[in-house]
């Protein structure tokens, strides 16, 4: 087994409860490499068509990766993977912090669950052993109830805990997983995949160092990026994912009122800058990573402390310009719910949002809420978050997404539901960013703001003299609102970029092209750990096949091109802001997602990949599952 | 401008007998990179939808590498690129030797020779200068004449001579261009347009030394060479390329008798072994390569010196098994007659086999010929390379090829004249190595064996333990007989390879799959001689983007699928040998080839690189010219 492996994969079967162990051979783990690429491919070989994603035939896979555990920057995050309950396709999520790492360390590099529990229990995996025990004290309770509960039965304040919380228990579509109170597979609702199969968590406790096969390769590498990165001068270390609220403000792509406006007028007020002068009293971090772009915050009259972490830029987009609230603590306040009950911050906002528009419209009254909920409505939108987690009243409804919320709303509430595949849209303004049109329309997992670099670091040059990604030949600027054959290219290398990083567990706040870590370094690790001569070329090939093996599993599940879309509302102009009255072009849209179905392989009618991309891909094994479709 | 290039091409206008400088922007060096990309890019800008190839309008071009002129072994060769008199299509053809670092040495990084003189000149590129010179005295010269009269006429033993030969001059439309008397630009009938253009030959002299951007990265990639490579355990220079001649005749592909049997009963008297124990004096090499894999040899009773060469696996088979005759020192005598007359020895081969089937058949007589032609026949086969050269008698129908023959001969003669596109095939077996069946088919330039790997390198593992071509994740051997999707897949990434060694001047004797410089320590050696940050994903999309203008030329002169075929006499079963009884099956090559075509991005029914593959290519700029095709 080649170094950066352990060679090991935990199966647990909840209905039997058993645990045991695979080795897959060495091919498999080169091919698939780890995260959402072995995640996929496990999927696609054991879910069947059509299963319930909150049935016992759903896996729910977490996946390391080759680097994880290792002391370079950005190269700890790991892959939860599974059929989607909010989308009813394939469901993905990336977690930074220290559980993946930790779960190396004990000897795994993967879990495999099947089946679902007759009653709460967590999985405690230590040390090359694993165990299920019984979870039911835990069930039920606030987040960081069972982190200190589990610490304190299992004895041992050096546990790493991941869980899904009282969102996932009561199968809202986008409740989440945390690990260690603060690091989020946020998104597709695998919370809620987690809480149907009763596993509330699992805790992991390893001592098994990871030694690169060329350790002198790796402290090269290591050494470049301790001359390279500068940590002083990193936004993201100095203002956190916050720091670019002012940006967009300014550029009129900062998503405000359901997406109605482009700019928020209280823009400085939940600023990165205004975190770092009133609530921030640390600057937290993930395994081995010099960057430390985690906020810490206290915010004693919302019960926030250091160990609940504080609000990312998506979480203060989300429950503020995009709700119209202005008032930071209030974001610390509505983070803290979101975490405690391990919601997905960014769905829960935009369902508020979509809430908010109900309301403005008369969709929704006061009596079927409860309250008034004008946009603004900072006590409203918090009720609402506590409605939610636990289904109670309007929350009910709203636990299911804006999607299967309008649907059920009707009165034209669908034009406003931010959605695509079901799953909302992050904080990130497609009217402006123009390759996230792509990126929301045609990942696999719905609206994901993980998918695709946005389009603005494809304007500047960067250190090299060139623009960024330039070792893939991206030597040439492109507009941001550019919409030609030049922006769908860029948009589909760079896409399969982000995969690569959701395949080796990078962080994109780290990788190219936002950060240092460039992705020659990145294939200069994975080199030096595993002793494999992979270039740059064979890992994009995993990132596609990746990246093919989730859009045939949505194939197989009946996802038509017509998925493929976007919510009307980025097609209608933005109301205000630098970009007042900038909107998507029905026509020029179709246009671009042609011709990215061409470049990637997709079959233009079915939207499945071509037989010729399987076969490249090696990939002809699914062939046949996509055979009958379409 | 980066280090590795000049800054300056040379434009050279013989109807007005002048000479210019040009300076491409950095852009274009990159995207393009040089040998057969940058040759392309002019061609297609430059060359008009049906121009004469023996016209004024066409292009002659002449392209290094950014590697060429530097001391690493494999990385000296150069391109030259027309439009083929031979196919009609896209012509090139690359050589090592000296004459192309000698032009990068001049301060040239290529030649782009447009019109026609109207009395024979040559060129004299040297320090930076070039100029038009009088060329009246070597017309109608051997090579060898030619060779010394220039050396003397500039007083200068240290010239490089490139020239076309009295084959050029009348025209044969497989005539070759060679520099300093055996190193050949030896495919697509180059030397024709040479001829043509009455631009006799091209002297080299330069001093100017290439340096680095990264000296000390390039000196590690010459001290890996240093280290990986046993030059007393490499066959190719212990025996040459004819070392292949005995396995391959053990194997049943050893093209005999006009490719009817695939094993030939004197194939040890021509083999590798043989001639290093007879007539073999010196092992000559190319510019810094320390594999020196060619031969020199003496033969008094053919007039052969070792300043002549000696003959390649190419030549002797082509002269040998294919006419069936087994006598070493005669095969010396037809490369002699090849070689100063400068004609393809492939094709000359061909042809001359293509007469011993049609005088066996009856199609040609011995009134027709002068002389009886049985297979065997050493004095008419030589009798006929005179003829051919001088287009006399029968040789001025040879002269225009097999495909031109065999349609005026009739008879039923098309079903065993062996060529693609026009073009004769080399001498490797595609009912053998099942990838030649693509590779001859599709390749822009008709049959060629430099289009992509043989397949049996993909059945054994190399010394990574893994498959050759490791670094591109082609980790699974093939079968070689196989012609499924992995064989199509492994084909379509070998040829991306070989076009990329096409296009940085890189010998496939000394890259992979054959021997030790690994695609990954090129791309070191680019990035260290450039300074560009290229990857392998770069290189790889620079050779694919190469490939799509070879075959866009193409579409635009009126090819379509109907001209990606192979002879009849593949699908007829192999007589003798190993593989006796074995043929491709026609429907089998179908599937190949559709599969292929999805594979690379073409359209199935015009074979025109789709709008999607030319946008992913920045080739966009050519699209209108493929607008009104097919």
């Amino acid at each position: 087994m080649p170094n950066g492996y352990n060679g090991r994969i935990l199966r647990v079967d909840l209905t039997r409860g058993t645990t045991g162990v695979e080795a897959p051979d060495e091919a498999l783990y080169r091919r698939y490499l780890g995260g959402g690429g072995l995640g996929a491919y496990y999927l696609l070989k054991e879910v069947p068509r059509g299963a319930d994603p909150l049935g016992p035939d759903n896996r729910l896979i977490f996946m390391t990766s080759p680097l994880n555990g290792l002391p370079l920057s950005g190269v700890n995050r790991f892959s939860a993977v599974a059929k989607s309950p909010l989308t009813g396709g394939y469901g993905e999520a990336e977690a930074g912090g220290f559980w993946g790492p930790e779960l190396k360390m004990a000897g795994f590099d993967g879990i495999i669950i099947q089946g679902t529990a007759s009653s709460p229990v967590y999985l405690y995996v230590h040390d090359g052993e694993a165990e299920l025990r019984d979870a039911t004290a835990y069930w039920g309770q606030l987040a960081d109830s069972v982190q200190h509960g589990l610490e304190e039965e299992l004895g041992d304040q050096r546990i790493r805990v991941l869980q899904t919380g009282i969102a996932g228990e009561n199968g809202v579509r986008y409740a989440a997983i945390v690990n260690q109170q603060k690091h989020f597979n946020g998104r597709a609702g695998l919370g809620a995949v987690m809480g149907a199969k009763k596993l509330k968590a699992i805790v992991c406790r390893g001592r098994k160092a990871v030694e690169p096969a060329d350790p002198d390769g790796f402290k090269a590498v290591l050494r470049w990026f301790r001359a390279a990165y500068d940590r002083d001068a990193d936004p993201r270390h100095l203002l956190g994912t916050a720091g670019i609220v002012r940006s967009l403000d300014a550029g009129g792509m900062l998503p405000t009122r359901n997406f109605r406006d482009g700019s928020f007028e209280q823009a400085a007020a939940i600023s990165g800058e205004a975190l770092r002068d009133t609530i921030l009293v640390n600057r937290g971090t993930c395994h081995g990573c010099a960057v430390a772009c985690k906020r810490e915050v206290e915010v004693p009259e919302y019960g926030v402390r250091a160990e609940h972490g504080g609000p990312e830029y998506e979480t203060i987009a989300a429950h503020g310009s995009l709700l119209g609230v202005g008032d930071l603590k209030q974001l610390a306040g509505a983070n803290l719910k979101c975490n405690q009950y391990v919601l997905d911050s960014i769905s829960t906002g935009v369902v508020i949002g979509f809430a908010m528009e109900c309301y403005e419209k008369g969709i929704l009254s006061r009596d079927d809420l409860g309250f008034d909920l004008p946009y603004g409505s900072q006590e409203g939108a918090l009720r609402l978050i506590d409605l939610i987690a636990r289904r109670e009243g309007i929350g009910d409804l709203l636990a299911d997404g804006v999607k299967v919320a309008a649907a059920k709303l009707g009165q034209g509430a669908e034009s406003f539901a931010l959605h695509v595949k079901g799953q909302e849209l992050p904080m990130h303004e497609p009217r402006g960013k123009r390759s996230l049109a792509l990126a929301y329309a045609t990942s696999a997992t719905g609206a994901d703001h993980m998918e695709a670099p946005h389009d603005p670091f494809f304007q500047s040059l960067d250190a090299h003299g060139t623009s960024a990604l330039s070792a893939l030949g991206l030597i040439e600027p492109v507009e941001m609102l550019d919409t030609g054959p030049k922006k769908v290219k860029v948009y589909y290398y760079a896409q399969l970029v982000w995969g690569l990083y959701d395949t080796i567990g990078m962080c994109d706040f780290v990788g190219e092209p936002i950060n240092v870590l460039t992705v020659d370094k990145l294939t200069d690790a994975v080199r030096a750990v595993t002793g494999w001569p992979v270039s740059l070329f064979e890992l994009i090939k995993v990132s596609e096949r990746a990246n093919n093996m989730k859009r045939a599993f949505n194939v197989r599940e009946g996802f038509t091109m017509a998925d493929d879309t976007l919510p009307d509302r980025l097609f209608e102009p933005l109301e205000n802001g630098a970009l007042q009255g900038t909107a998507l072009d029905r026509a020029d849209f179709a246009r671009m997602l042609e011709l990215y179905y061409e470049m990637a392989g997709w079959d233009k009618q079915t939207g499945a990949p071509t037989p010729a991309k399987l076969a490249e891909l090696d990939l002809d094994w699914f062939q046949a599952e996509l055979a009958d479709v379409g």
